[in-house]
């Protein structure tokens, strides 16, 4: 039943968007009477931070390659494909629509703390080998490295290992490098 | 008559997007007859392509101060203002919420095209100046900068201008060093 939910939650949300979910709808959708939705998620917030949830459990554990530039290449080409495929573009688009919802807001703000695109340990590692400083700016590199692929994802029907390879390689040289 | 007609073209567009665009509510909004509209933007694409270079137009010149990082900073301040000012945030939500729609996906590649968030110039005149390698990915340096800006505005009230010089220093740095 969870599963079921879950995926019709995804489903309506990547539809209509955060304004038109509604758990009425998902529950006609996964088959089941909606005071069971309602009795396990009371809210529709609660519902989409459970299904957006489950969509990040089921990511691959973070590489462990023994080296920076793969650890990253390897998270970037799961994540450009995961962007990239129809429900991760129509998730996305869902997302980016609702960037004024509140209730919305909070769920994607949390899960990015949660659950970074580029998982922390992969850069602690990278520090711990001596391939990044110290002072390396976490968050920095990150937004930098997701932003960059949001931007390359958004207007093109693929991302080529090259460009991927190319921006870890932009990053990576500049926080080496950086004075601050 | 165009000023009207341009100006009730993005907000009918960032209201309801590009779905929800119309020459006839166009016209409504702006007090003109319809067949004004008609004759001179004969399909709502032509209109939308019209505003959305109107804007561009508004754009300063780039800056050319000396150095790439002060450029650099003063172009990306200016773009994340726009980005996160109310009418800015309600048309990119709305470019954003339309990117599998083919007429609108063909404007904003062309208008990427033709006025890239970072000019050319900008990035041209550092390789004069010896500060970044001949072998500059201008592309690759502008989708990095204005990525991260975009990760940065999207769930943000504010981008603080010592986030903007942290990031350009990282890309500056990457792209002075990077070997290939």
């Amino acid at each position: 039943m969870v599963e079921a939910v879950l995926g019709a939650t995804l489903e309506v949300f990547a539809e209509r968007g955060y304004g038109g979910l509604s758990i009425e709808e998902v529950a006609s959708r996964a088959g089941v009477n909606k005071t069971t939705v309602y009795r396990r998620w009371p809210t529709k917030v609660a519902l989409l931070d459970a299904a957006l949830r489950d969509l990040k459990a089921h990511d691959e554990p973070p590489p462990d390659t023994g080296n920076v530039r793969e650890d990253l290449f390897v998270t970037l080409r799961a994540k450009a494909d995961q962007m990239m495929n129809p429900r991760g573009r129509s998730v996305r688009r869902a997302v980016l629509a609702g960037e004024s919802e509140p209730e919305l807001r909070s769920v994607v703000l949390q899960l990015r703390k949660e659950y970074p695109v580029v998982p922390r340990i992969v850069l602690e590692r990278a520090v711990s080998r001596g391939e990044l400083p110290e002072s390396t700016d976490y968050d920095l590199v990150t937004t930098t490295l997701v932003g960059s692929l949001l931007s390359n994802t958004l207007w093109r029907e693929r991302v080529e290992d090259d460009l991927l390879r190319r921006l870890i390689e932009l990053v990576i040289s500049g926080a080496s490098t950086m004075t601050r």
